[in-house]
């Protein structure tokens, strides 16, 4: 019998017995249909206890490297682990992580990390963690916690117009986590019309649930509605109180011929991305295009992202009552995809006054943010034009030069400055009056960072 | 002119004016081209100054419902917001929230709510929600953070063989989510064969993402290959370490014989679901399919649901480096589904080997619960049979009687108790030998409560 160096490691003796075994089989050492050792004779020649060795032969036999066979005794299976397997060669992926090294950064998604209320937050925290209330373990309904729900349907009334009750609710973890759940609600055979140019994630995210897409030129109120004249299945997807990235609000004669439209056919709806309808600075923010829906045709969205942190993934949106019964069909039998805590801390944040209160300060600091980037601009004079609303955390500007874009932009990229052009959120050809408009977000940006990045423009494209 | 009744209630003077004009318009009391009056007579007239008019009137404008007629003045525009929309019939939908009055569910998955290491996952939070470190604010990558990808990678490796790096590891908002990235990753074309009986939110998850389905069968090594051996686009979808619901282990012939079907065309991948490897009790798990693979045709799935807690909605996959270039290309513009904090809380409590410790503590509890709930079910003597692997935190029963299996449910639910059928986990017909098979969930059950529900279940069932 092969000797069995049984050591001292903390090993169980079972283990070091089972992987001594199956080595020894792998090796060809014991080779398949080779008897081994008796349970009682291993047992007595490594002093061990018969169960040591019990433990170590069901497992081998669970496994399949060895098996018993009754009144015989164990043998070793005609198994070849790895031979077996032909190596296939494979490519490497690409490593989705760079950094790059920017001075100003004017990313339009971006929000001030340093207003967050974090003395709050950590007051939420505590008092929604606690051992008394385990329902912070327990899995919730796919619509997420009641709680949030019904707060939002106040906090939705009151500040967007929105007419809806808790069971239409549907928390989310971000908006392409919504949009997906809207596609599968709406099935493949719905067309999604987008703007264009139109947020990228959206086209995405419905392009690669398999929908046919139809990018639709905009006008000066927003989406234009004939080319979907003959369309009976289409669902348009729209930001319309803020069009992103133009920054066009559209008008509410457009909005009742959006709603119209949806109304003619069954199988239309409007999806109204509201996206950061918190953010305005001039008036009150236009009223939901939900809010004049009278026939469920609107699937509204909105999302946490920019109002509290872009990492806190949660959206919520408002599926109309007609949509509610397909939602339940697909969805019943899931949980909610957000964490339950955190949609208990922001429920409380909202119920108890403080998101309300967070969104004031965060208007003011915007908005002041975004006056003074506006100030420091001023020195390209007429060489810079401010365009589209005064609304949320990016300012949208269009420079009067005769240079191309591709010039434009490396040459801020140069001067360590990162600009968004509009260009890049259009699906197809770009037309040349949108040539050389950048989006400058300030969300993140201090007032000095502000100042910095225009001097670093001005040097780049002056 | 019509006298506009201002109060002092908190409301702004130009959200009064514009709210009044609204009401007008839509009213009828100004029609469609009336002109109404210039911003220096409202002015004067209201004793409010220009710039309050202004606001409200340029709001006016925005919605559409006064236009501005250079050198001329401002018009009522010919829009019927209300009326020119038909109001259309529609259906309410179930209410998607049923509270049933039981006095023992045995969920097969709830987790031990008291166990929950409280104290451990607040200092967690404490340190890592800082001022200091907004990264805790920002988006990141689709994948997730890095920093719990790493420890991933670790840990997998140790406890169940798994071998890759972290750029292959993707963090998901639950299972169900994990699916829907691996759906869009293998696309339309490819075929779902899943274990039959089955986790039904898999098999929902495939369905609902336009799959073709192929429910295959199992026998006592797991599911049967024989039916697949025609296709070449096909993703088997599997529970080997502990078949969900039949609790069977997949030997190593089986496991092999499915790896080397996977390996003879190009299109064919195994999605192995390692649910609930941490809750072994007898042995060490078995080694994952993942750790044989050689070829990247495994794509591993598990969860934090288990061993965590089911709210947290935390998963991981590990794909295969031959995938990973169409994740990235459909995913890399997308940010993580998962919150960002609690990413790095989960990050500390594994680094710090506090997860690991934890794990230990449940498995125990979890084996002692299971060994007591055996111990209750003697009552039963030979009418009830303990099958499955030992493993889990749930148990499989065989119940002999006469009765059908609707009786023996309805029974049980009269006495207040709960059992979950392994027949509602098969897609279409169920054999009779899975007749009144029943899984008992201990997760979230005391010793007393699993006591009070078998006393209820004898008295039910006897």
């Amino acid at each position: 019998m092969i000797t069995l160096p049984l050591c001292t490691t903390k090993l169980p003796l079972y283990k070091q017995i089972y992987d001594w075994l199956k080595t020894e089989i792998q090796c060809k050492n014991f080779k398949p249909n080779d008897k081994i050792p008796s349970k009682r004779k291993l047992s007595e020649h490594l002093c061990v206890s018969i169960n040591t060795i019990d433990t170590a032969y069901s497992q081998l036999i669970d496994e399949g490297y060895i098996l018993s066979i009754p009144k015989k005794g164990y043998y070793v299976c005609d198994i070849d682990v790895y031979h077996n397997i032909n190596i296939v060669q494979h490519d490497s992926a690409p490593l989705n992580e760079r950094i790059r090294k920017l001075k100003i950064d004017f990313s339009p998604s971006d929000i001030d990390h340093k207003a967050f209320p974090y003395k709050t937050w950590r007051n939420h925290f505590k008092s929604c963690f606690n051992e008394f209330d385990n329902s912070i373990l327990k899995r919730t309904i796919a619509q997420g916690n009641l709680g949030l729900r019904q707060e939002l349907v106040t906090f939705l009334h009151s500040s967007r117009g929105v007419n809806c009750d808790e069971r239409q609710i549907v928390i989310g973890a971000g908006t392409e986590s919504s949009l997906r759940t809207i596609s599968l609600i709406l099935g493949n055979n719905t067309s999604i019309a987008l703007e264009n140019p139109v947020y990228r994630k959206a086209y995405k995210t419905f392009e690669h649930m398999g929908h046919k897409i139809l990018p639709i030129p905009i006008d000066n109120k927003g989406i234009k509605i004939e080319p979907l004249r003959d369309l009976s299945n289409v669902a348009v997807y729209l930001t319309p109180s803020h069009q992103f990235p133009l920054g066009v609000s559209m008008p509410i004669g457009r909005r009742i011929d959006l709603l119209n439209f949806a109304n003619e056919a069954d199988g239309r709806f409007i999806i109204e991305d509201d996206y950061d309808s918190e953010f305005r600075y001039i008036r009150k923010p236009l009223p939901s295009l939900q809010s004049i829906d009278q026939n469920g045709k609107v699937i509204y969205v909105g999302t946490f992202s920019t109002s509290i942190a872009p990492s806190i993934r949660m959206n919520y949106m408002v599926l109309p009552l007609r949509l509610l019964k397909i939602y339940n069909q697909i969805f019943s039998e899931f949980g909610s995809e957000v964490s339950i805590l955190e949609q208990k801390i922001v429920e409380k944040f909202i119920s108890e006054g403080n998101y309300e209160k967070h969104l004031n300060k965060m208007r003011k600091l915007y908005k002041d943010k975004r006056a003074h980037l506006i100030r420091e601009l001023s020195i390209f004079g007429n060489q810079i034009k401010v365009v589209g609303e005064s609304a949320g955390n990016h300012l949208l500007i269009k420079l009067i030069t005769e240079k191309c874009e591709k010039e434009v932009r490396n040459a801020a990229i140069e001067n360590g400055v990162k600009v968004y052009p509009v260009s890049d959120y259009f699906i197809g050809e770009v037309l040349s009056k949108y040539e050389n408009i950048y989006l400058l977000g300030f969300g993140a940006l201090s007032k000095l960072e502000i100042s910095e990045g225009v001097k670093l423009l001005y040097k780049a494209w002056h």
